[in-house]
């Protein structure tokens, strides 16, 4: 039973809040027994694992969770990128909201058979708010890392004033649909190199757009659904 | 310029992080300038409006946000709700979290002409962090409250295992889109007297459910694509 706060596992977990002590140890963090059960259900085994009360003072493991008291469990885990692929995947490009990516990890998982590709200037997946935001999905769909140069297939480039209605689209697989931050968009430089550009039409009365998390689950549906009619 | 944390101004704003007092005084506040941007734009006026440095200070300001430091303006607004309408528009019911409800009467905004309509036990959308994810779309277009029996129109029960995949309903406007919660969905004395029960198709492979806010745009996109083909 662990019952001090100097112990190095509890040591470790409070430094994997941080993006740079992530990156140096390849390790993350879940909390709570419906992340650690969805580790476990797609085949991943902890570096630690701490269970309150079992292994671990309950007051101590809450005072290294990110979500404070009544934490139960926490795991440690080792990082898994996947690579690109599939016939339907996302590429997201300076999206800097842990739950935005987290939550596009998650509609990936149900909708498509490919990962989400973190290009530069992405929310780290790993943080404790994008794992907790894809609800286990960073297990059973690891995301993968690339730029955009090195994607193949079909790019699509998601962004307002395109033209071209996303139901409109007629693409061969593989497709990779692609968004920018919420504001920005997608740079230049990146949406005049994808295969095509494209639009979810908004009300011309409503906002200037979408969430980001929303655009993507958006055109995966849409796109898987009408690849999966044409397969 | 306000110089004290004992203003009433000031007391009224930190009241306002509380529901109880949001439903006493039928106010809320909306903190930064996007959202009291938004409010302008759609023709809001603040009942009162403190801007850091011109009327306030804004240490003082910061200590009453709840985003904290870097707060330059704070207005707060009466609470206004809208009536049920629209060919399509969205019922939620028990849906607990002020981010997916912020989400959803977002994505309305942008997708179709109903407002969202909050029945028994969701977040209130006049919290902070609610009206913070509708960016500021409470006030281009407020929500209604009703409860399932008081709906007029196409009522669907949005879950899993319904059977009915989302792409092959063919209904009638005026059409209601209903969820509940991503756990326990909607109460089997909602879903059994609804119109038509249909579901989004996930992977096999995938998760149990998309994020309720997910789902909620992914039915408004799929519904108001197709009732605007028809119209």
């Amino acid at each position: 039973m662990i019952t001090s706060a100097q112990n190095e596992q509890l040591k470790t977990i409070r430094k994997l809040h941080e993006k740079k002590h992530r990156e140096r140890l390849g390790l993350f963090v879940a909390e709570g027994e419906d992340l650690v059960n969805a580790a476990a259900a797609a085949g991943w085994k902890p570096e630690s694992l701490l269970v309150a009360g079992e292994n671990v003072d309950p007051d101590l493991l809450a005072g290294v969770s990110s979500l404070g008291s009544g934490t139960r469990v926490i795991g440690v885990y080792r990082q898994r990128w996947s690579s690109p692929g599939g016939d339907l995947a996302v590429y997201l490009h300076g999206v800097h909201d842990p739950g935005n990516v987290g939550a596009v990890i998650r509609s990936a998982h149900a909708l498509c058979d490919g990962p989400v590709i973190l290009g530069p200037d992405c929310a780290d997946p790993w943080s404790p708010k994008a794992v907790r935001a894809s609800m286990g999905s960073v297990f059973a769909r690891p995301p993968a890392r690339a730029g955009f140069s090195e994607l193949s297939g079909t790019t699509i480039a998601l962004e307002r004033g395109a033209g071209l209605a996303l139901d409109q689209v007629q693409a061969e697989p593989p497709v990779i649909v692609c968004l920018g931050a919420e504001r920005e968009g997608l740079p230049a430089a990146v949406a005049e190199q994808a295969g095509m550009r494209a639009e979810i039409p908004l009300r011309p009365d409503g906002p200037d757009s979408l969430n980001v998390a929303m655009a993507a689950t958006v055109a995966l549906y849409d796109l898987g659904n009408r690849m999966a009619a044409d397969g």
